[in-house]
């Protein structure tokens, strides 16, 4: 049952071939699961083939015999702040209020630094990699050290610097912040194929629409996604409504930030004309149920969106307010809490939920044409899953069985861009136990500081 | 980090002393959780001592080193239906009327019987046992099969003979199931003390009043509990409001159904003055907030029960409407579900949600004095939780990361009754290849039903 790797004689062609697994592709070409092989070369897909129609199977390097695995591509996380593990159940069941001015925000201020966010990111990858995730968007500070922790783990990433117009850590100066986005932008985009950058403005409440526009501006030039948090709670619709005198979606859109590049967090409070917006502008919504829910924030109308036609990929958010950043269980959440929502439980089926934490995700990013899906030319960024468990059996429809039964712990091994990052559970790209002993460290602080 | 077991020389007095473990007893006297010891003989707990207070340490035949881990009350299932593991996935994101009449109630005329039953039920035991779960309440049909199944697993279990007025699995001719479930309480009731029995009427509008009335009557007369799904939909509520003149939760009372030993199942669709009623009767409710949000049920108000008093447990409801066994989830779905639900994060937060997987799960079953919580006298239902893993970790408050955070693969290993009956994630036992083996030959004839 465990993948087995095999050195082949000389000659070699492929560097991977993947034999014998149930493959789920995402793509048009193979819309349903089926038994074949995959051959990786160069960290990229060459060929994808049901068994028994191979006209040829070049040797390999390795193979992995993938029988009774589930074999897919990585699961794309559109919304997280990854340091953020390091404050995990530091703060919960407490009113939004309380919770980030009493606990978050002051924890943030005496504990993130480059050490933290160093090490907060690495635990944050050690737990997407053991769920499955290979790719996410992280929005947070001191973004260099994120941006090699992210480098050290072997994933891919969309790293963004955030963005605030008080004080925040790495940033002491407000006035400074463009310049340091810049700058890391600037060092981060093209460093290795993995990382790609962004710029995540924290709010329309926390950001002025000068910084909102000029961000914005900056992230067109340097071609970048433009992240923020929108319409997450009804407070912030009021704030902006009666500050602006237009809803937030509206407001962005006046302030022409809404396109395909732009990325709207939570987007829970949106009235049918912004959701129209959101869908003519091509701007993606990072959808982050277990958070919203987490938090009492409220429910987004995905549902809708999809009538619509909005982008919609699914998010963990920190886990501050989560606490996991397991996709798995986003996606359980996720079809659940749009079935009791709209009173109808044809809503957000299996099919489109996985499309949502796979190449929907991917598209939310503009990562869609080079992952998300299984395809020819596409970067192997693979997951394997095991099928013969008994919480997974029996297995009718792998939708159904990927959504409303697995979990990250069904993970088996976990590939990004031709390379094995994790196998039979144990993550190969860094020292696991360093983590969590300096994450100790860290956590002995961060109590004895309250 | 693993729990080792060693042999003592001769003169021993305890069968267990488990030793520096992070405990959780969710008991009165020990309302937070310490690092401390755990004795046990004879399948009870007959000591817990915190760290340093130690008065005496009598020997033990075997030790568990129990550091680095959590140690807890099993967790208590109120509601499920073991066989249906065998339809998991089979029929997803349908409306409920399409669900049970072309789909579940067809399967299971046609492969419900003592073989799916039994293997059923035991792959139930197995998926529940991996995830934490000590004790659970089964609903079902040829229930001596799934008695046999539980007896097998070593697990504690409420196991209830399945009740409607039209021809069912094991029971083709209706005039007979009081026969039938009279005498299912005989054989079992006290054949282990590890099996209860119980009935289970299927709903107000698959049972007559009649119906009801007698099997309440006779549940009465054997001291066992009464469950019935109650209030799960508004279809349900208009269909007995119309025939009845009263709402499901008033026709119950006017049958004298409520007391301290009926268990409402769902109770989603209530007035003020049901959930009032549910109170002073003492009925209990088994939550199931996975199964009603994918079914698109509704939401149960839980927060308001616990106001007023109602006394409320969890359950995962079986595989067909969730699809899975894992409390952990469950918790997890169910704390948040209220928040959004409310839109008020500080309801159901964790330390209540863990008590209602334990020792009010416990109380619903009418179980509270031997097991739901770690307490000298108490039954040793205990599960240890492995505590340093990337996404459980910082653990700044244990109630937090059991229900944000952990899933049930973070279990590693279950005791009951003093037996382990998992280690290191093994189950002790029985064999589960062969419980694969055979679902995996059912699943096969029921694909090939279809």
């Amino acid at each position: 049952m465990t993948p087995n790797s095999e050195i082949k004689p000389t000659n070699d062609i492929l560097d991977y071939l993947i034999r014998d697994g149930l493959i789920l592709t995402l793509s048009p070409d193979f819309p349903e699961p089926f038994t074949g092989s995959i051959g990786i070369q160069e960290g990229k897909i060459v060929f994808i083939q049901p068994k028994g129609s191979q006209v040829f199977m070049p040797p390999a390097k390795k193979i992995i015999n993938a029988r009774g695995f589930l074999v897919m591509p990585g699961l794309v996380n559109t919304h997280t702040h990854g340091a953020m593990t390091l404050f995990r159940g530091l703060a919960d069941d407490l009113p939004l209020k309380t919770w980030l001015e009493q606990f978050i925000f002051p924890a943030e201020i005496r504990f993130v630094n480059e050490d933290s966010v160093y090490w907060g990111t690495l635990l944050a990858c050690a737990e997407m990699i053991l769920s499955g995730t290979t790719t996410f968007a992280d929005g947070y500070f001191y973004m260099d050290e994120a941006a090699k922790a992210v480098d050290r783990s072997g994933m891919r990433a969309v790293v963004c610097q955030g963005i605030l117009d008080f004080p925040i850590p790495g940033i002491p100066d407000p006035t400074q912040k463009l310049l340091v986005a810049g700058r890391f932008v600037e060092t981060w985009e093209g460093f290795s194929p993995l990382i790609h950058t962004g710029i995540f403005c924290h709010s329309p409440y926390t950001c002025s629409s000068e910084t909102l526009r000029t961000v914005k501006a900056l992230c067109r030039k340097k071609q970048v996604p433009f992240f923020i948090h929108a319409a997450e709670t009804k407070e912030e619709v009021s704030l902006i409504q009666s500050r602006e005198g237009k809803t937030p979606i509206h407001y962005l859109q006046a302030l022409d930030l809404l396109d395909a590049q732009t990325i709207a967090v939570h987007a829970i409070h949106l009235d049918s004309s912004e959701i129209e917006l959101l869908a003519q502008t091509r701007t993606a919504v990072a959808h982050c149920p277990e958070s919203n829910m987490k938090l009492a924030s409220g429910i987004t109308p995905v549902a809708e969106m999809l009538k619509k036609g909005v982008l919609v990929g699914l998010g963990t958010d920190g886990c501050a307010s989560n606490n996991d950043l397991d996709l798995f269980k986003e996606m359980d959440t996720a079809a659940k809490l749009e079935k009791v929502h709209y009173a109808d439980p044809t809503v957000m089926d299996a099919r489109t939920t996985v499309r949502m934490a796979t190449i929907e995700g991917a598209h939310v990013l503009s990562l869609e044409k080079t992952i998300g899906s299984l395809e020819v030319g596409k970067e192997a960024d693979i997951i394997f899953l095991e099928l013969f468990r008994p919480h997974l059996i029996p297995c009718y429809n792998p939708f159904s069985m990927l959504v409303y039964a697995a979990g990250g712990a069904d993970v088996h091994s976990v590939m990004i861009a031709g390379k094995m990052v994790m196998e039979d559970r144990k993550i190969l790209t860094f020292d696991i136990n360093e983590v969590l002993e300096q994450v100790n460290r860290l956590s002995q602080l961060i109590i004895s500081g309250y």
